[in-house]
């Protein structure tokens, strides 16, 4: 036979194998809206954890017989499960009507639009402004003509600089400028995972991480931590949680809601794993600056699959500039350089030179100024006998809200309704409606003023 | 049967179809290596259209009779075919090592960093500054107090003046500010489109639409266009390229790098078929501002399916600014949000403000430069004798090489070492590779002596 007869043979095959797995998925569909049906019916939720991990582990099983790749099979199988679940959802009537920290400080803003007066106690940003040197830092970018394409992952002087703060024989060569630490994140979930593979995420958490999975369709799995175990990971969950498409750990210690930093015995724990796993962890460390004992970075560690992520936002109190930077192996940062230049070319020249000026100023008074406004906060909440966790670092308090008080949500708009702007715990997870967050980035009275509305709110029943 | 039964019967021969798919995709890839090895052999291109088309064509029939969503199986189709085309080039050698003129500036770059002195004809950003009043909105940042985060689709004041300056009854909840254009496309690309739909490009084309395209794992299918027809796409193939998957048309006018407007009637049929099959236009009109003859704006044929972008980069010679726009009916402009909102958090503020400014300024003055450069470089490229179609507007000229120079990538690299940096033809599309562009955006004597060193590379054999 002739290769030509040969591939002509091959594409007839191929192509009725192309219809049979279209037929097969459409198949799949079907049953997968009659599940969802049922449940609806039986009021079952329909993400179903331990059907899913048998599914799983079947599948697994069935690829090595076939001496398919399970890395891919598994991706495919997630893919096929993501869909699942969204044709099942659209079946049951959600109101979950999600509410986060950002979605609250929106309706602030349009309420101070609208000419209120609003005491933000919702948002992570800080009130005071950035060092002095920035200013001048920005008048002379005009006239030093600093408003060009950089290179794609920052200007050498500002990957110089950061490279020196963060310390641990860190190169210029392992730095990426991004555009804010949130697209740290992004291009590191993306330019290291698939659609279809997994990330561990620790909750309470940022939404932004749940946020960038969902986008990319990467498959996030939530370890739960709780107030009663003072928000300490369970390890032995944490393992257990580890399959053949986990490609990513996320941790973000000092922790945002709760403040919490991570005691450095399961710190070592977790790497550990990481490394006998070959899994990525990310480390978001954007409030170390405002760590007020006992952390650890994750570079400490020396673990060439874990990217460090921070940005100029809390400690320098540059939110608007939207600089932020990840560190990682070069390989690593160069696919995050990739996507960088796909997405957005550079990050903004004269942002770049502010943060460079920036570096020059020590955030010491600013973390003296937080420590002082989280005590003032602590002490209020004990007085209310909220329980929460003496936080360790960072710019928030995560207190619980007393048994026969209404939801997250209900306290919240009520509270807006007295202008004052408070983020839901359910935010940062969806089982964490018994919380809220309060944020420390106001001045002493103002807090104060909006604690006692607070408290007026939660005992008037 | 009770519910509890039925699903239990449901989830069992969901599990069967789901271990069958699995095993007839790992069969396809077999299939799809093995074919890859013969074409190889033939010394066949892996990428085969008819192949393609014909395979699509049963697919489509076949999902009609099963009652399956044709946009779905078209979808699922594409992802099978995207990935057997990875597999089969991962068989040969390609060593089409593309260069674009980022490439090439990024070479520049580290030459110069090097001590030798460049001339910039590779990239498309002015010499020229930015408005003056640009430099005193950067000055007052600081002390403004503009430096938090933002609207997610950007400050009012600025969609405001965006809506203003573009015209054609937009309000500025149709406009969002995003992170350069490049975010506007990628944003609008992201939103509006799935894995596997496709995206109709004319080319030659800015590289960044194919990026965004392989990036989201959309197809692209490209419609050629030749300097013989003066770059004027045919419509009637542009038609017959329009299939149940395509999601979206990409016009780029003033092109880059031709420098040619669609002729009106041309851009007319061109929304007509767009409206006929219900598709999106995005229309990148970046170099709009350096318009010189016959230019319309897609937002006059109030096509709603349409979305416009554009940015400060080019008109106010802004490119590090990182501020570009996207103007579209409004449930596109959220959708677009939420994807800024996922990845960027916001636009760096004190950019925001830095392009209010501008827009209180002219571009009259760069526009009447550019023109006199290009006629600069027109009259030169005559001289040589050289093909090229006289532009109707943007930066640059795309002039073809002789029959007998070497092909482009060849001649740019030995440009390079003569200290001339210039974008090789292809990479605006692996067709144009008798083709070069030369950027008009260096002042007069400086275009002149690399034109005078380009002359004498091309004619010294």
């Amino acid at each position: 036979m002739s290769s030509k007869e040969g591939l002509d043979k091959l594409r007839s095959e191929m192509r009725n194998i192309t219809a049979n797995i279209i037929c097969q998925v459409q198949r799949r569909m079907e049953l997968s809206k009659q599940i969802g049906e049922i449940k609806t019916k039986l009021n079952i939720d329909v993400m179903d954890e331990k059907v899913e991990q048998e599914v799983r582990g079947s599948i697994l099983k069935l690829s090595k017989e076939i001496g398919m790749d399970t890395e891919f099979s598994g991706r495919l199988l997630n893919i096929l499960l993501i869909e699942s679940v969204r044709l099942q959802q659209k079946k049951q009537q959600y109101n979950n009507s999600q509410l986060t920290h950002l979605g609250i400080f929106m309706k602030a803003k349009q309420l101070e639009a609208s000419g209120k007066k609003i005491i933000h106690m919702e948002v992570g940003e800080p009130d005071y402004p950035p060092p002095k040197n920035v200013k001048s830092a920005l008048a002379q970018v005009y006239d030093s003509g600093q408003y060009h394409y950089t290179e794609t992952k920052g200007i050498p002087k500002l990957r110089q600089a950061i490279a020196k703060k963060v310390g641990n024989s860190i190169t210029d060569d392992q730095v990426i400028v991004t555009a804010g630490g949130r697209f740290a994140i992004f291009s590191a979930f993306i330019s290291l995972m698939k659609s279809g593979d997994e990330v561990i995420s620790i909750e309470p958490a940022w939404p932004a991480y749940k946020d960038c999975a969902d986008f990319m369709g990467a498959k996030i799995n939530i370890l739960k931590t709780t107030l009663d175990q003072q928000w300490v990971p369970n390890i032995k969950k944490l393992e257990e949680m580890i399959s053949a498409n986990t490609k990513m750990i996320v941790l973000n210690y000092p922790n945002n809601p709760t403040g919490k930093i991570l005691k450095q015995n399961d710190h070592k724990k977790i790497v550990s794993l990481a490394k006998d796993y070959g899994i990525y962890i990310l480390s978001d460390e954007v409030y170390s600056d405002y760590a007020f004992n006992g952390f650890k970075s994750i570079l400490e560690y020396n673990y060439d699959k874990s990217i460090m992520v921070s940005s100029f936002s809390k400690g320098h109190a540059m939110t608007g500039f939207r600089v932020g930077y990840g560190i990682a192996d070069k390989d690593i940062i160069t696919k995050m350089t990739k996507v960088q230049a796909t997405i957005l070319t550079s990050v903004a020249e004269p942002m770049q030179y502010s943060a460079l000026a920036a570096l020059e100023a020590s955030p010491h008074k600013n973390i003296k100024l937080m420590k002082k406004r989280l005590d003032i906060i602590s002490n209020k909440l004990r007085k209310m006998s909220l329980a929460f966790v003496e936080p360790d670092g960072g710019m928030y308090i995560y207190p619980q809200l007393k048994d026969d008080t209404e939801d997250d949500i209900t306290l919240v708009k009520k509270l807006l309704d007295l202008n004052v702007a408070i983020a839901p715990g359910s935010g940062f997870g969806d089982s964490y409606r018994q919380f809220i967050r309060v944020s420390a980035c106001q001045p002493e009275h103002v807090l104060e003023k909006g604690l006692n509305i607070l408290e007026a709110a939660m005992f008037s029943g």
